[in-house]
């Protein structure tokens, strides 16, 4: 399931998560766009079911599935926004999640994925360990993979965000994006071109985690960089074929540091109302970073995720 | 100003400021839902012009007057989300705006207003001194005086509120706002039970600050009540019309602890990912604590607004 899917892909994505899936509101605040220079649009999908994109690619998936093979569950390794989201949407077809968790994964987030109604598996916390539980639950089970972002199904799923913010603010000169694995960049790139060829796309990375910025420089997938960033959700590397629709639609990376990244994440707290993730909040450190890029122009910004520990926030630690 | 305006003043009020405010989102969460055991609807002030619902009450005041009144500039005290409103509505209409504010004003709240073009007055904390400055700056510069909540303009004003949320949200069975003055709660009922005489009408009020509670029991307005709590917005006593209003549309005032607000708004910040002042949870707190009464309805919730200290949080102290 990793050839990359297109704009009709995308259609029928959204077709199938319309009726489980929240059309999240795109919001505007003009003292952000004063600080910027430009005209932001934040898409938002903290609010999204979840609390963050990632259900629009697993339920995607969910209901790709023929009935067969729903009936023998989804399984996916991933302690973060997929498990969970993987968790919600395999509820809505009232079939089996199995998620494979290492230890050491944060507990609220695994007791989020039980209420969700998924089964944890638990694992040591290589990455060797996840495949070989993910594969021994897959081989117990015939659950089907699901990947969180090297999956067609999934590229789908997210690029729904750009038909709908396409929809909800047509003018939109530029579109940026977190880069983690790369699965929403990558959909979002295809759908957003399918739409509009014209459109500058962007993604943002985190400077101790640039896998993605330098494999696009070095045009080949870099594989050596060792994640070090407050951006929990971007520290996976960046996918093989996400990172091949990234080289297809010239998306361009821009790295921000972790310290840059948090004054965003206060700015989008104190100034557009909205509870992010940290790892939402590089967009808009990139933007304001980047400025001669975006300066003047209409930028659509996806804010991805709002599942944060409110007791540890990192401006106070 | 004080006589009470009627469904028409706030048809008015809201052709008014329609080219200046926000038309705010409705947002909706399962997971809230499932815990009060009804269909909650949030009608999100916070992300009004300001972060606060009350740029709308002075807006339409600010529009309201004749061109001559205007050209002296207006005059509030206030040292909370009422100066600054009126700071921001003064300044769509290019007018003055005195702000009276107290000593021991939070600095952060007196930046705010300054940046919107206002003019501070400061003054002794009693409300003695507040109201003397405030006549001595109408006497020297003849600016008309809108009171932040017993003013049936700025009644009006708050009481679109009402034809917004009726209108994204139809089906309500119930509305609840807080009570502070009781500008919101008497301009928001006025306009409810003017379209809709069945609407059940809330109010909900600090257990520290229940003045219109108590004023509603006895009849009569009850003003020896002393404020403690920390909800900053509503620690004003109920105004001599918007407690007429009250009465007269049968508004039900439920209290809530302190400690029953910060759990409702630390729920409001992790399930709807909304930055909602302390004062805004009061609402959702009360839905919680009289279950009972909204079980199995469809109730709106006015979430007032989201200017907080990020450094400061209630369950951190």
């Amino acid at each position: 399931m990793s050839a990359l899917p297109d704009l009709a892909a995308v259609r029928d994505a959204a077709a199938r998560i319309a009726p489980h899936a929240t059309v999240t509101p795109v919001l505007r605040s003009a003292a952000l766009d004063a600080l910027a220079g430009a005209e932001l649009h934040f898409k938002c999908e903290n609010l999204q079911r979840g609390g963050a994109f990632k259900f629009r690619g697993a339920c995607n998936a969910v209901w790709s599935l023929s009935d067969e093979e729903a009936a023998r569950g989804v399984v996916t390794h991933s302690s973060g926004n997929h498990g969970n989201a993987l968790a919600l949407a395999a509820a809505t077809r009232g079939i089996a999640a199995h998620v494979v968790v290492p230890e050491g994964a944060v507990q609220a987030k695994l007791d989020a994925i039980v209420r969700a109604g998924g089964t944890l598996h638990r694992c040591a916390s290589t990455q060797a360990a996840r495949e070989a539980k993910c594969a021994e639950v897959q081989a117990q089970t015939g659950a089907a993979l699901v990947h969180p972002y090297a999956d067609a199904r999934v590229m789908a799923g997210q690029g729904t965000i750009a038909l709908e913010l396409l929809r909800q603010a047509p003018e939109l000169d530029a579109l940026i994006t977190p880069v983690g694995g790369g699965g929403l960049a990558s959909g979002v790139a295809i759908a957003a071109h399918g739409l509009r060829p014209a459109l500058a796309l962007f993604g943002a990375e985190p400077a101790g985690a640039d896998d993605a910025a330098r494999s696009l420089a070095a045009d080949r997938r870099i594989t050596s960089v060792l994640p070090d960033t407050v951006c929990d959700g971007l520290r996976a590397l960046v996918g093989e074929p996400n990172l091949e629709a990234l080289r297809a639609h010239r998306v361009e990376v821009v790295t921000v540091s972790d310290a840059e990244t948090i004054a965003a994440m206060r700015l989008l707290w104190s100034e557009l109302k909205q509870v992010v993730e940290v790892s939402s909040a590089t967009v808009f450190a990139a933007v304001l970073k980047a400025r001669e890029r975006f300066a003047g122009r209409r930028v659509g910004l996806v804010l991805t995720g709002g599942n944060v520990d409110l007791a540890a926030l990192p401006w106070s630690a």
